[in-house]
């Protein structure tokens, strides 16, 4: 055999016991770098044991055949492989699961039970292996979930957003799954730890490490419930490499990502980039366009590349199955003047707000003829709109007594204005309709 | 001559004097609903002075030939005939001219030099005259004109961004086109007048009639620098019918219309549906998920009605001619640390923050060759980025130089952690990787 890849066994073919293949990974883990293409595309061709043989013994030939493109290609295989191999001499892969297994986490590979399938969609990038800890099972935990990413250094809306999230996907059966930082991360555990579901934290560095080392308690707590995850061996830290290889597991793990906060320079835009390679739903959280940590979520907003995600309702129904999980949509609250007939609606229109009018002149303002006005003022002074005047009809003065419309539950309240009568409330609450500015014709202006 | 419409002259034959045209019209104004379809086609179709006769003379037959869709033309058509002729009875056409006139106010008709053409687009629903009331010719001011609408009640926010926008639309040459009512109209007009741009006011009420009266002032000074302009005749109040007809004027009058703020039941969502059915351009300002007062652009945006608008700038990168309005693309600021190719980063990466490492451990750490390891550290350490440590090389202890980027500039500070290291300045100030959390190969972690 002068050429190792032609001959070697493929995928399908390769049959290592269980075991040995843990052995094996645990110890490519150790070799190569997160997200290692060309070390994934090995492992898939020939078995983790034959790589870690070949690596062991250097027999891996430089010019060892690769389906990957050109540009993928690194300029310098060589070096590779020296690296893999000095990493190797130092590893010690049963130490690692004895160590790991020892703190209470568990490594899974591919293909076994507690394996997300939807990690296969990454290909040669998928992870060697992933090490869990917590009471979870990640497959079925992770069957319908949704990645809410955003800013480490979050703004005090990010954090109650990202919060609303975790609680409302949680709430509705979603698992939230989502890196350990502070700020959007930590927010959107913590909601779905309150909504007492399974939270997932994929983690850039060991499980047994700690980092940002302020949620020590709060990874304790997603393991209580969750799991803590990370395609990193034991008592590995975090690098920036590591962190912008993590996301792709975010993304991939769920069904949609939604970036709850975000600058134009943020990581999470690197896990809303992997959602869209994935082909994963892609949902962004507005913000003030006063705040820079909303700019990144407009500009997946502004460049279509994501939908406009104001509720966690929204999100599932995003991500949903259809029927299953539909959100109701976002109306325009009703109110009962919507239920007047058009000619009612002139006739009502047509009513001053002080001194009154007869029907006749009510009826020529209003272009509706004199019966039919009179009959709408019958129906109008019945259900409490209008009332007799000195001077004939005008509108009834007292508030309405249908509730608020939904709207008007906004942070600040609207402003008062002396010109608008505060007894009457705004058949339009929010916009530039007047109550009754005055009559139509200026037969009765008064 | 049985039947009037065959044998009528057609608008390309209507031959009357401007003067005679202004007075009929005038007193249509007033015999008519704003946005009357039925009197828009016969104006069309018969001239001004011609469908004056026929109100006056009842000779307008009731099965008057019309084109209008069968769900437009009106049940009763008879009813809407007499509404016409008495209100044409009580109006005085030449009295309102003069009165107008001495207030200071001006009427247009069609097809006169300062009439905006863009109008035409409105079909049957093109107003028969419009009033202006001051400086500004409108036909020129809406040549590059963008609709700044919103609330009534807007919050702080709204009323902030639409300032931001008259103001920022007005100093790149574009007039803002709005209504007259408080908040983000209010605040649109005095943006555009603060950067001394004429601006444009459009009421549902006689221009002389000032409502809501709390924008004496500002009408004033609208009228000083722009225009207050209307399709009502004079002394006319506003009712609901006329705000929500008036909406299609502001829309019809600009290149496009952004929605500032919004809730779902809001006047500005009309004017957003006239743009759109005019293929003028939309765009919606995001603001806070938890404020109803956007959930109308949120909507917009969420149902792909409206593009993601978060400065003056991106509105004037969406109407403006390709070319000579392209807005600069938000982009993510660059760091020197951008500039460093990938083993030099890679060796980067792997250098402690503290204890320090030597050369060998660094280079299988990073997976870059010992060489090009020590000739990116030399690079490094140049470079300002480590320094020698007593057991090798540790990252430099220094706030680096170059300048916070953009979204630093937060409404509110980001918080302080205390793992993180101060005198560090985070590369992705705003997202979760670490500044250098540890090392990468267990050999040197300390």
């Amino acid at each position: 055999m002068t050429h190792a890849a032609p001959t070697a066994p493929t995928a399908s073919t390769v049959t290592v016991s269980t075991s040995a293949d843990r052995e094996a990974r645990a110890a490519l883990m150790r070799a190569a770098d997160v997200g290692d293409t060309i070390m994934g595309h090995l492992v898939a061709q020939h078995g983790a044991p034959w790589v870690v043989e070949a690596i062991r013994t250097r027999t891996l030939p430089p010019d060892v055949q690769l389906t990957e493109d050109q540009e993928d290609r690194p300029r310098d295989l060589t070096a590779r492989l020296n690296a893999w191999h000095a990493r190797l001499s130092a590893a010690n892969p049963a130490a690692d699961l004895e160590a790991g297994e020892r703190s209470g986490a568990r490594l899974i590979i591919p293909d076994t039970p507690e394996w997300p399938s939807q990690l296969n969609q990454l290909g040669t990038s998928r992870p060697l292996g992933l090490w869990l800890h917590g009471t979870a099972d990640l497959r079925f935990a992770c069957l319908k979930s949704v990645a809410v990413v955003g800013a480490r250094a979050a703004t005090a809306y990010g954090v109650h957003a990202a919060a609303e999230f975790g609680v409302g996907l949680s709430e509705s059966g979603w698992t939230v799954v989502s890196g350990g930082a502070f700020g959007v991360d930590g927010a959107a555990h913590r909601g779905a730890l309150v909504a007492d579901s399974p939270t997932v934290a994929v983690l850039a560095c060991g499980v047994d490490v700690c980092y940002p080392s302020g949620h020590d308690t709060l990874f304790a707590e997603i393991r209580e419930q969750g799991l803590v995850i990370s395609e990193c061996p034991p008592g590995v830290h975090p690098t920036r490499a590591r962190f912008l290889i993590r996301n792709r597991l975010i993304a991939a793990l769920s069904r949609g990502t939604v970036v709850v906060e975000a600058a134009l320079r943020s990581g999470a835009l690197n896990t809303a980039t992997h959602a869209l390679t994935l082909n994963r739903h892609l949902g962004a959280v507005p913000g003030p366009v006063t705040s820079g940590m909303s700019a990144g979520c407009h500009k997946l907003l502004r460049e279509r590349k994501a939908v406009c995600i104001t509720s966690p309702e929204e999100m599932i129904d995003l991500v949903g199955v259809l029927g299953d999980d539909l959100a109701s949509h976002s109306r325009s609250p009703a109110v009962p003047r919507d239920k007047l007939n058009e000619p009612t609606r002139r006739v009502l229109d047509a009513i001053p707000a002080r001194g009154g009018a007869g029907p006749a002149s009510i009826a020529v303002a209003a272009g509706v003829g004199l019966d039919a006005t009179l009959s709408a003022l019958g129906g109008l002074a019945a259900a409490g709109y209008i009332e007799r005047a000195a001077k004939g009809w005008c509108l009834r003065k007292q508030r309405a007594s249908y509730p608020r419309a939904a709207e008007s539950a906004v942070l600040e309240p609207p402003p008062v204005r002396e010109d608008v009568d505060p007894t009457q409330d705004p058949p339009f609450p929010d916009d530039d309709l007047p109550d009754q500015a005055g009559s139509t014709a200026p037969a009765y202006r008064d």
